[in-house]
């Protein structure tokens, strides 16, 4: 009877939240995997996310790195707190091209107040799997005393 | 007469380059300022650029970073070369809203290989500004060699 | 009569923490400057502080970059607070040689939680100064709360 | 007879650089394990590594990170280049503490002009191990042309 286990929650919070992800739908990005620590996506890669060489925009690499692993942590904290991006690094390893770009992103060491996360972007041709970027973050946690703190300065 | 300055010149490439500039368009940026070492852009604020919580994506400031300061880095190189991003750092120090978006990028360190470049973005809310990001890059340097290079490994 | 402003206390609380610096002490750098928000400091480059090159070790510039961002962070925190560094990403302009290194810390954008801080270095050959790194950082705020927290996990 | 593979010749040449690396002899570091892209080294943790806290300071963590990123992308370039760190960024996700500190540096993406690094640093208390931190880096391959370009310019 009882069906929300700690991790359907976690499953149906991110969900609710896709919906009104403006921007990643604006890019295409499918967000369909979610586990505790860790998220997973896809994009099929079309003309609206090149760059002037034809290749991936970095932009769109660092946009879905940053979704992955934001996720990722957002799986982690409870039910009444949520997570900002503080800062992200994205290295660069190859020029993005192919059929589609999977995400992977998770948490590296969880805290109450921060959480690590990394985030890998795979490109995608036909069979093979190229490792085109890699990213590190800082998520902060935000409570529900963070918000009224704000809400009253 | 002689109108094809090396200033010119740089606008004339810079220029050449953005129409073909996909994923910029997608997200509706303005590059219009375009000096050596330096450019800058705007964007107006709309609901396709938002997160679950109705502010900016990190996506957007950080694409937009990147834009500037790889265009900053572009100016500074000889014709027959280009820049690719090898990494960039994106730290948030405020949530993103308002009008418009604004995006500095200039480059902080030329290089004969290496250029050292940062963004700012700035929130635009009727007549206040606000720093909401920072971004720190290393642009790579791709020369006529390298391509040969590629193509011939 | 009443000397202890806010801004001795600072003074007097960074010296305090300076007294057991073991490893700013090992190195010889020797934090100078202590304002509200910002730091400074010197080290006279010796051979202790070479790599294999003869040059200035990055880990060098990395560890007076961190001391002189946190203790800007430092200075603009609650008495019974602390910080620590959560990041740093260090970018290296020019190779390290001259007489001195001169360290500048400062906090780019204040909060209760985080502190975005930058450094930068510069190299004193004679009358010359080169920049020859800059670092951005993200400093977390260390409140009695989180460790008591920590002691009662 | 012939002993001199390419394995020795990466170990010869990082090992007569060792003899000239004073801050890492400095600070009591040994790079015992010198593997083609990859490379691993210990600290004993005492007094003058720690800052006020009595914590291994971040600086500490900081250069040995950079040094076994250094030299494990340098175990992979040609006979007359050397690598420079173009930028670090390190991650801090626990307090230093313990009896020794264990650092891995690897290559994860290899390339003619950048090699893209990380390294992980764990702290070893008894039979325990907890990663306190993680760094990625931008690590810039140096010709013999690059050098003569500076002594020209």
């Amino acid at each position: 009877m009882e069906e929300k286990t700690a991790t359907n929650n976690f499953k149906l919070r991110v969900e609710k939240f896709l919906e009104r992800q403006e921007f990643m739908k604006h890019i295409g990005f499918d967000l369909s995997v979610i586990e505790e620590g860790k998220t997973e996506g896809w994009l099929d890669i079309e003309s609206i996310h090149k760059q002037q060489k034809g290749l991936v925009h970095g932009g769109v690499t660092a946009t879905i790195a940053d979704i992955v692993a934001g996720f990722a942590a957002y799986t982690t904290v409870p039910m009444d707190c949520h997570v900002v991006t503080a800062e992200i690094k994205v290295s660069y390893f190859k020029a993005g091209m192919g059929d589609k770009l999977h995400a992977i992103g998770y948490v590296i060491k969880r805290g109450r107040k921060l959480n690590f996360c990394e985030a890998e972007i795979w490109a995608v041709v036909g069979e093979k799997r190229n490792l085109i970027a890699k990213a590190t973050t800082t998520m902060a946690v935000i409570t529900p005393q963070d918000i009224n703190h704000k809400m009253n300065a």
